[in-house]
């Protein structure tokens, strides 16, 4: 009778309190209030909103479903950062060793690519012998020795939401933008952080397609952070054009090393450094975000970056020679080059990120259901990028498959992604809005 | 996949093509989509609405996943009666064998009582011997033998609508309209009827407590019936107070059969004779509702009424001679009188019929939930109604129970039911509006 009060109140769109919010999250994951009363419940919070502070106790409630890590006895400049998806995000790789390089402590928990998205598990995961199933024991460990671990979701962490996220997942109760707080912040704050650094794609390749969702959701997730007393910034970055060249598992651990090698595309470096440079001023490393920038690069060009992922590798089970030198790791299969059609000159003027997305995933890098697998080694690289001059018959992009007897339509399908201009074209830009608790500052 | 679509595309507030929401149903009825994503579905529908086509899809459909019955070899003139529930609406039980005696085939499928409203099958049962589980093959024979029947619902009849109903009662989607025309209509319409007349209570004592909905829920009905292919009639009646004087399983019994004896109180006879007068002219039996009430009278007054009841009794395994002198039938209990206050004189001015459904209740009429059992002897009679004239320490009501340690309180509960006035007061109107497929009239 408790769920069906719920429920009603909920549909006829009042304001819950925080002890029926407990209630429903309490006994949904003590498996008392049914699926059914679940679902409905979703579908009315959907259709009449939650208010913020409906959010924030709905996050902590099911923050509190699970355990919840705490590192203060190991750092008290314990930050990560959280991206909403995108398409050849490779970021974490790059910022999370910048970042520990600095002195940042970063227990980062990352997930699984699904539907058009890539993971970062399922990037490390290309990596030989990699384990990003650690148990909680061993996180801690790791942490406290070495400052930083990349690993994957454990049933101890928020049980609500990996319950809900299912429950979600076929009731069309994805795309609410208060359970996408809950649900990310949930599990960020279960990793006992001091402060929070969030990257909210916006584009064609993005869950938020619009500026106005976006925004949104970067204010859900910045308020409802700082109420649950997480320092936390948004950055809303575009994610219309794939980000770096590389789209595809191993191939972006590749790019992501040539990265912290100072070799990378300028979008992933400028994306990284700046994401990282909040995560340093978060730790109170810098007073400022050019400090934080400098000390970055520094960590970059003195090569402790690198050294710092080599031996996260090496700690995780993997192989880190692939760290100082990407081609000791053996390809199994040839790419198939596709060239500038000889009709063409000018200018890259665009890049379809889903497009790019959907023809990669097909290739084998992504899966639709969780229980897909994917191919570490099927993906695509751009050689040319918006902005690129283009010459008639030079290399414009490669891709890398097992399914060959589908080459034609995959080089149909990457091709069908470019536009071309008669006249010079400006890069994208990659930084658009940046939010913080005081308010909004744009990047333009 | 495809029910996700579906609900997604409600959830968006879009309309559904018929073969969406057949999809659904058979695919729940049938046990492939989980109560979780129908519990989706139905929140969904109830914030976003259903337009008259989808609620029209949605009948259909659930009509179909069951039997449906033909009674074209026996009668074309096949009309039943439903009423939307309310407090001493015994109005079944006269109605019906009026109805018959006329040349009506009223093959009538009935309900239990649920919340604060009887139900026929709980008042049938009070008749000993009287069984309201009949298969349909002997359903079939008893009306194709006498014309009438009045059963409980069976397992062949609309299940969608059985699954849906247990589904709708723990997800808090009772009271959406197009969902109680659906639930009303499959079963209605499985009966195989010609012409349905409706009984859509109003006010304290019933679903609807405003004339708005009471007439959005007729208008429902009458459309979506008319659209069916089954001539059907509304009439918006007042629930505001009992109907009659007697409230509970046997008493309610006992009210009927003095109604067909030509005693029944006002109310109850302006009622029945009304509703009844509505189904002889939907079977063609007479050219107007005068004369159809003419027949209905003269089958009281005959006593031939009196006769299908007592044959229907008898043809269903009750003992008849009950229905020639309810007093045949023994009693158990002993009533308690209240009396009119000493202090008040005047009129009664209103009795509340939630109130006086809820002391019954109580006193052991009613169940809460499905599996508890009534009390068939329990209840109250009403010995003052609105506008009768009062007399200090005159008997105002009686009540039976077996709860006699809760004797103070019942005794509370009813006169709290009662307000008096001490000018005259106007009996309250019965009939309020009338509804066919060409519009509106107003009793008034």
């Amino acid at each position: 009778m408790e769920a069906i009060r719920i429920i009603t109140h909920k549909r006829d769109g009042g304001e819950l309190p925080r002890e029926d919010i407990q209630y429903l999250i309490d006994e949904y994951t003590a498996g008392r209030v049914p699926d059914y009363q679940m679902a409905a419940f979703l579908m009315a919070s959907q259709l009449r909103g939650l208010t913020l502070k409906e959010t924030i106790a709905l996050t902590e409630c099911m923050l509190n479903s699970g355990r919840i890590l705490d590192f203060t006895a190991v750092s008290n400049l314990v930050v990560d950062k959280h991206s909403t998806g995108g398409v050849g995000d490779k970021i974490s790789l790059v910022l999370a060793p910048i970042a520990r390089a600095c002195g940042v402590c970063v227990p980062m928990m990352a997930g699984r690519g699904l539907g058009h998205t890539g993971g970062t598990l399922d990037k490390l995961d290309s990596i030989p012998g990699f384990r990003t199933r650690l148990n909680l024991t061993e996180v801690y460990n790791q942490v406290r020795e070495t400052g930083i671990a990349i690993i994957g979701p454990t049933k101890e962490i928020a049980p609500a939401d990996r319950l809900l996220y299912a429950l979600r997942d076929v009731t069309a109760s994805v795309d609410f933008i208060p359970f996408i707080t809950a649900s990310i912040l949930s599990k960020k704050l279960a990793e006992g952080l001091d402060g929070l650094v969030l990257d909210v794609k916006l584009g064609r390749g993005a869950f938020m397609k619009t500026p106005e969702t976006a925004r949104e959701l970067a204010e859900n997730l910045v308020h409802v952070g700082e109420r649950l007393g997480m320092n936390t910034i948004a950055w809303v970055t575009n994610m219309d054009v794939p980000l770096g060249r590389a789209v595809g598992n191993w191939l972006e651990v590749e790019e992501a090393i040539r990265c912290l090698h100072g070799e990378g595309p300028e979008d992933v470096m400028e994306l990284s450094l700046a994401l990282c440079s909040e995560m340093i001023v978060l730790a109170g490393l810098a007073d400022s975000a050019e400090e934080g920038q400098a000390r970055a690069q520094a960590a970059v060009d003195s090569g402790r970056a690198l050294d710092v992922f080599a031996k996260l590798v090496t700690k995780q089970g993997g192989d880190s020679s692939v760290i100082y030198d990407p081609t000791l790791r053996l390809r199994s299969i040839e790419p198939t080059v596709i060239t500038v059609p000889l009709d063409i000159s000018g200018y890259v003027s665009d890049i379809d990120a889903m497009k790019i997305a959907h023809a990669s995933n097909e290739m084998g890098t992504g899966r639709l259901v969780m229980t897909d697998s994917v191919d570490p080694e099927a993906g695509i690289v751009l050689h040319l990028r918006p902005g690129d001059r283009v010459q008639p018959g030079a290399p414009l992009a490669s891709f890398y498959t097992r399914k060959i007897d589908q080459t034609e339509r995959f080089i149909r399908n990457v091709a069908d992604a470019y536009t071309f201009s008669e006249s010079p074209v400006k890069k994208p830009q990659v930084l658009i809005d940046r939010l913080t608790v005081d308010g909004w500052d744009s990047a333009a």
